[in-house]
């Protein structure tokens, strides 16, 4: 295993030590227990707050800033924060307009951000982000995984929140967004967790997993390798299929690089979903091409499609600054 | 060899034909000489141009926009644009100002766009960067190579040009910055160019190669896989050899991944030589990390620093709106 690392149980703290030192004008890190707040809380907005394992930067911790989250909470690599994290999180980033807790759905966080809303004492709610349309369960999830659309789901709720909507109405917003939300990937390659040292799982030369998770979770199937045209199509079929999205709605397109696939080859990617869904009559809105839900160093990519009304389509246009994403400001 | 691709031969067009769909706001493609050009050009401005070989994204590219780059001429994969193209960009992006080229020092590339300087009508001057303190000659080069550390020429100069300055004093400040910006990288992997279709080269699972080129060039000492300290102690001792910063002076310190590093590791990388820094007296202003200049999916990384004044300081922070690097608007 080759890593920028020093030693391994020091990877965690290190690289979120890094993170922080690297925005320090944006948020402040708490090391025990660990998460990053937003460094200009604003009193009386509801605080959003999101954690998951780490390696899939820049979710979450570089989604924490204006427009976006209030507050991470870092797992382990691959490993779901702790419930002691959330509430001292949601302790630090409460301004009294409650929490929301944006979800990812695997059975650990859940029962984590679960136990943490009801020791909270201020109001909460959550909102849990299953787009990923591969499978139904899987190896950490009941039902389907929560993977890149969460992005998008932090994104437009990070802006109601900051135009002072309601805890109430943050919820209700973050599960309209979700359901309008479906994402499918592809690996190439596995990822190493550190604290493993060797590779989650092994592909031959010519395979690729279509539908994998973001832990390398086992996808619809094994194949063979295949064009960029023929994997989009695929990708696109189950995502369409799921959103059944009319002509006319206008849609944003995510492509997300899973962190060690080019980005020459992500473009291509996207030039070939735009062929695809313009040969069918569907309108592209809104497009982000990059890595911004990753699996450490894993070859591969998804593809998200959010169905987007003007309500969503404002909200994704509206400013931002955090580490992983920044426009009008 | 895995890579989303449809036919090798159609990896460019296809590539760059998706990022222009995905930035369709911010350029114009055109592809016979292959060139992108800013949508909104400026009336009276110096046009900047840039370009190299292709997988280095979101370098040449991706930082065409307001405050950076007005054309950027992809070549194929390591690979020199040609003066075609380059001549064709600078027409297409000369308002009346004249033209500046800013030039990786690549044998090739100099060659190139030397001709394309020659047979050009309007006004037009050259920066060359040479910002890689690795070697002095290399596989590709006679002197220095240039690499990351032309992202922060291309932002400064170009938030420069975007204030109205004249060819010549564009120029004049494209070289005081490459003067005082340094680079080196180290790899974990080659990558694959999708022409060769195999590794550019070889590396044990426990070796490195210390001073690595962004297309893969041996450096200064091929070794046996070191902890991100000391990594980060020969890459940065090499650069403040070479700058020999005052402890007072504002630096930039910029993080690089060469496309197949996680964005955890550069992270613990930067906390690495903020401490190394830090320790030694030296003063950190700004912080940039990220994927910038990149070696297809090569795992690896460089760190640069500039040695700021007031003026790069004030030209660093203007707004900037490209692909690969957006702020303040």
């Amino acid at each position: 295993m080759k890593k920028f690392i020093n030693r391994v149980d020091d990877f965690l703290s290190e690289s979120i030590e890094g993170f922080a030192a690297a925005h320090d004008n944006l948020v402040t890190l708490n090391r025990e227990p660990l998460y990053v707040v937003r460094k200009a809380l604003k009193p009386g907005k509801v605080a959003l707050i999101s954690g998951g394992g780490s390696g899939h930067g820049p979710l979450h911790a570089g989604f924490v800033g204006h427009g976006m989250l209030d507050a991470a909470c870092p797992g382990q690599v691959s490993t779901s924060p702790t419930p002691d994290q959330m509430m001292a999180a949601a302790l630090a980033a409460d301004t009294g307009a409650g929490v929301l807790f944006i979800v990812k759905n695997y059975s650990g966080h859940l029962m984590n951000f679960e136990m943490a809303a009801e020791l909270c004492e201020m109001p909460n709610a959550s909102v849990i982000v299953n787009d990923d349309v591969a499978v139904e369960n899987s190896s950490f999830t009941t039902g389907r995984r929560g993977v890149a659309g969460t992005v998008i789901v932090e994104k437009l709720v990070g802006s109601l929140a900051e135009s002072g909507a309601d805890l109430q109405a943050c919820k209700a917003f973050g599960e309209h967004v979700a359901t309008r939300t479906a994402s499918m990937g592809v690996a190439f390659s596995s990822c190493t967790v550190p604290a493993a040292g060797t590779p989650t799982f092994k592909l031959g030369d010519d395979e690729m997993e279509i539908g994998v998770g973001i832990h390398g979770e086992p996808g619809r199937r094994r194949a063979k390798f295949e064009s960029a045209d023929e994997i989009v199509a695929e990708l696109l079929t189950a995502i369409v299929d799921e959103l059944k999205p009319a002509s006319e709605t206008p849609l944003l397109v995510m492509v997300n690089g899973l962190g060690g696939t080019p980005l020459s080859e992500l473009y291509l990617l996207f030039g070939s979903a735009r062929a695809w869904l313009e040969a069918r009559g569907f309108s592209i809105a809104r497009v982000q091409v990059g890595n911004l839900t990753t699996s450490l160093e894993m070859a591969g990519a998804s593809i998200t499609l959010s169905t987007l009304d003007d309500e969503m389509l404002r909200h994704w246009d509206s400013e931002v600054w955090t580490a992983g994403m920044r426009w009008g400001m």
